[in-house]
């Protein structure tokens, strides 16, 4: 008797089950094509005739499509499934001071093109021009493209849809900027900060360690100093995509004005100016911390410098969050193996407990876009299916 | 074929239904009691004849008992259900520098006992007497509790057994303490700092609103400064629990060391000091801040200064965390409608966002008591209903 308004329930949602079996057999094949239907149905749960149906229902929804069959395999060659990749895609975009980049992933998840171009930071006119140039290179026309994941510096403002707190970029922060873009890019324009973007591209990194990490802070120092933060898998953006803003932490208490923000002390600019204000004529951070390596003792000076900004920065976080793990990342950060050493000991002395683990990230300047091209690529899957199979 | 497996699956677990349909009757009465079988037909969706058998099952496993009859009502009036207060319950226990409470909960909900003795700081001995006497004067060894919720300072470290960062409760970090403790006091030891339960009445409290906020962090002023942070209703604690241990911001970045805490800055005893120091001998930092309302320009100049060192410290929550909602409270934070002005004045100064709102808590100084019988209250019904259940 209890039961049998369970029972009635799956009786009358029949499609629904039969959705959320596809769906299953779908999220499998998300994570990675080539696979049999026997293998499906191992890690699905489900019954080899349900299995069976399901990939009827997708390849006739355009979903998925036959890959060939195993070979080497003794009995007859089972077929293997993959995503189709021409269903959808995603295009991601990210811009910097420096590049602007792009890429663009079919539904299979293979990343079909990439393209990049030297930022044209005179004008933000002339970067939204490069964006839509590389959009075009990108072959979004050709493609179905359902939609396209924007990393920028800043903080998305969606009341006012503008992007705010992108001082690096002039003009960025003005409102034609994302009308254009959304005019001129294809399918749904979805605005991240590029930090959070590169902490999403390190969450996949950290999953394939044989101790995976879900909990962590990506740090990012580079141009400027940011912060992405992720919270059991999860990105924490704060109530107006603020969290991890950390250049405005207070640089000088005695101070009650922003007028010195902590990123203008550790950015990649403030290590190369403070390099030629001891004598060191050097042209990126990057040959200063090559400089300090080689044994130069001011070049080793600025480096110390730097170690201190740096964990000020990191002892708010640590006193804020308690992560168990801060990853190191953006230009000076990943080139920051010489501040580890510093770093551990200046926190060690500022903090009451043990400072978190600190690793150097291993990504590359890319990182944003890894995690749009990831971000993108979800949001498609996503659509993709829902569409699909309420039409 | 495709809902045959869901099919099967839903009947080789009437059981597991049964237990399933029981637990939604008993999720609905631990909101509440005094229901009748149709309102709770009505609140869980359930048949009138699952109601039937779900409540018979919880009064046979003593979970529930009836309440009487609704009176009034046209017609044969109804029975009316409620958890059985008797069938389990929780002791909270609220450890402070100055006070030690206490409560009893039952299963239903009500508080039934309630007690509180001044804090014998001489030593961590005394204190834990002080919290056993305590336990038996909450009647422990004559009721059925299955979890005392002990609020602390500091951190619970789970791996050593031990409470730290306490400095403010001498000897209160060895480790005798809690097996001391976990020796007396009835059923499972659930060790939380302080602030943390502080967060969680706050979360109940902010549930009551026209307009829920489940996202918030709630900083407490008083003998020290601390802070819980609450996200989508839950606590983030921190790999090591140490989330929100503000006291250990860098108060002044260009000492490298913790030598000056910002809890020694912003705490009561500062604000004491500090009008002593401005020639106003006054017992408390309530006095100072009544002082300051009644227009004691060298109180208001205190004030202004613990304004000032509060919102360093909320500057650096809010570039880390960018919460939508700041509540203030313990002792001094309470009193800070004074505060509240000067404070978003200062953080508007040192913030590059408009400052998120600030409110005053409306709980009291029992607040983390509070929050400790809703943790033991919450953890006390899952295992009453999981024990009975499964046995």
């Amino acid at each position: 008797m209890p039961g049998r308004s369970a029972l009635s329930a799956a009786v009358s949602s029949t499609g629904s089950v039969r959705v959320a079996n596809e769906r299953a057999v779908y999220d499998v094949l998300c994570r990675g094509g080539g696979l049999s239907a026997p293998e499906l149905g191992e890690v699905t749960g489900l019954s080899k005739p349900t299995v069976g149906l399901a990939l009827a229902e997708l390849e006739q929804l355009g979903l998925v499509e036959q890959a060939g069959r195993r070979r080497g395999s003794t009995g007859r060659a089972p077929r293997l499934y993959q995503l189709r990749p021409s269903a959808a895609g995603a295009l991601a975009i990210d811009v910097g001071r420096s590049w602007v980049r792009g890429a663009r992933v079919d539904l299979a998840g293979q990343v079909q093109q990439r393209a990049e171009l030297r930022a044209d930071g005179r004008s933000a006119d002339a970067l939204v021009d490069q964006v839509l140039r590389l959009a075009g290179d990108l072959g979004a026309a050709d493609h179905h493209v359902s939609h396209t994941v924007l990393g920028s510096p800043g903080v998305y403002d969606r009341a006012a849809d503008v992007i705010r707190l992108a001082p690096n970029l002039p003009g960025w922060e003005t409102s034609s900027v994302l009308s254009r873009l959304r005019a001129g890019l294809p399918g749904d324009l979805v605005v991240e900060n590029d930090i959070n973007l590169a902490a999403l591209a390190e969450l996949d990194d950290l999953a394939r360690l044989d101790d995976p990490v879900d909990t962590f802070v990506l740090v990012s120092v580079g141009t400027g100093l940011g912060m992405g933060i992720v919270s059991g898998g999860r990105l924490l953006r704060g109530a107006r995509g603020a969290a991890g803003e950390i250049s405005y932490l207070p640089a000088d208490p005695s101070s009650a004005v922003t007028s010195t923000r902590l990123e203008e002390l550790t950015g990649s600019a403030s290590i190369v100016r403070a390099a030629r204000e001891a004598g060191l004529d050097l042209p990126s951070a990057e040959a200063v911390f090559d400089a300090a390596r080689h044994g130069s003792a001011p070049a080793q000076d600025v480096v110390a410098g730097e170690a201190e900004r740096l964990s000020l920065a990191l002892a708010a976080v640590v006193a804020v969050l308690d992560p168990p793990l801060i990853v190191l990342g953006g230009g000076v950060g990943r080139n920051g193996d010489l501040l580890l050493g510093p770093v551990r000991t200046d926190l060690g002395r500022r903090l009451p407990l043990a400072p978190p683990e600190i690793r150097i990230s291993r990504l590359g300047t890319d990182a944003p876009l890894q995690g749009a091209v990831a971000d993108g690529l979800a949001r498609a899957r996503h659509t993709a299916f829902a569409v699909a199979t309420s039409a």
